[in-house]
């Protein structure tokens, strides 16, 4: 195989510019980086465009790299100069994967009995956060709306630990028209926020919801708060003023699939 | 009032040394940035020993320096340039406290229902998000193990949004130590592993507890999980491989808090 040493070359700043939204939107393609979610992309057919992996890497993860060529995928090795130049984290593993958008329309998910919004969700590590913890939490679909981050930003891909790939993601609705649809479907509209004036405690869960969650700062505008059925918040017994949006999205949405699986 | 303006002054030296653990433990005192961390130290007395605060957020944060004024703190004004120096994040905000430790023995601990064990937690966010959920959770105590990060670490702090300050932090303990004084107290200890038999929703939870949390990534290890009375996971009920540990110690300490209220 060949090795591409030269971090200018066309095709690694093809793929060095999926950092960038504007060519993400632009190819609807991203980087996945790392071997959990190379693998997790290449468990999706049709989704891998193509792969880098450092010689190292090859050796380390031959199962993965094994399984891109059993798929047809194109398997280019990297100088770790290259790897340098592609990977967003400081230690990269060697495994850089170019993949189609996998994002759906809300029309063509299933029965959805818990799904998670992320309304104005700005830093990409806490949405990657909250979109593996809705994925854990056995949820049927998480929604980006268009004031949340990019689903495909590096960060939130990192984040979500190959979450990306296990759930039916949407993404770039407004959050009014992702709640009308959500309601539609006959699912309850819960909105997380710290003004709330029922807790977690009092309120029945045994019914299909759509959590909304909001900004890491300031939480739901008014606006949204009152698309909501209930503005629910999670009770503070010590002396903290808040939960950070990720732990918070975390006890919701475990709240309610314990007692959704009970039903 | 004179304004610092030599980010080489011996009194910003040292300030600024206390960054590194080895001279937080020689001088027995930390940093604590942003108005949210300086407001809960001064609430404690004898907690903070001087503040740095810059002109602008003399103005903005006025309230906080009178408190600091009215308790007998120390304020010295710094310039940008100065603050810049001391100030461990991108956007510093303007106020910077030199704090003694708060940390406490064991031993001093008053009744204990909920106490959350940082066993082998290494990464100063993720240590700083546990407390501050144990914190909104009504822990009695958190318990920081010798073979985890320092919770004097800057981004520990800043993680904890001033819940460092809120509860009785014990810090420096062997994990084998502090499980035999937990249990000594009365406290079912549960190690939170992805490796328990049991799940979160098969455990009685109506006892006092400990939940002893492990590594990011390689959670505890087999002689700290034998020293448990209960080995759980948190259900996966879909395709996620694990949660990450402040989401899964949100998840852990949540569901004790909830039945504890109850009893």
């Amino acid at each position: 195989m060949t090795e591409l040493t030269n971090p200018k070359s066309p095709r690694v700043k093809a793929a060095r510019r999926l950092t960038k939204r504007a060519f993400r939107d632009r190819d609807r393609a991203f980087l996945a980086e790392g071997p959990q979610a190379v693998r997790e992309a290449l468990a999706l057919p049709g989704v891998t465009v193509e792969l880098f992996a450092t010689a190292e890497a090859e050796t380390r993860h031959a199962d993965i790299v094994g399984a891109a060529v059993s798929a047809g995928v194109p398997v280019f090795r990297a100088s770790g100069e290259v790897m340098a130049e592609l990977a967003q984290t400081v230690t990269p593993q060697g495994l850089m994967a170019v993949c189609r958008f996998v994002h759906v329309p809300l029309s063509s998910v299933g029965e959805t009995r818990l799904v998670a919004v992320l309304a104005h969700v700005r830093d990409p590590g806490n949405a990657g956060t909250v979109l593996r913890t809705a994925d854990a939490a056995g949820a049927d679909a998480v929604v980006f709306t268009d004031a949340s981050v990019d689903p495909y930003n590096g960060k939130c891909v990192r984040a979500s630990a190959g979450s990306l790939f296990h759930l039916p993601v949407v993404t770039g609705l407004p959050v009014d028209k992702a709640v009308a649809a959500l309601k539609d479907r006959g699912l309850r509209i819960l909105a997380a926020d710290g003004t709330g004036k029922a807790t977690l405690d009092d309120v029945d869960l045994a019914a299909p919801t759509a959590w909304v969650f909001g900004n890491e700062a300031w939480g739901l505008p008014p606006e949204v708060l009152a698309l909501a059925d209930e503005v629910v918040r999670v009770p503070i017994y010590g002396r903290a003023e808040s939960l950070n949006l990720a732990t918070a999205a975390a006890v919701c949405l475990y709240a309610s699939a314990r007692v959704l699986r009970q039903i």
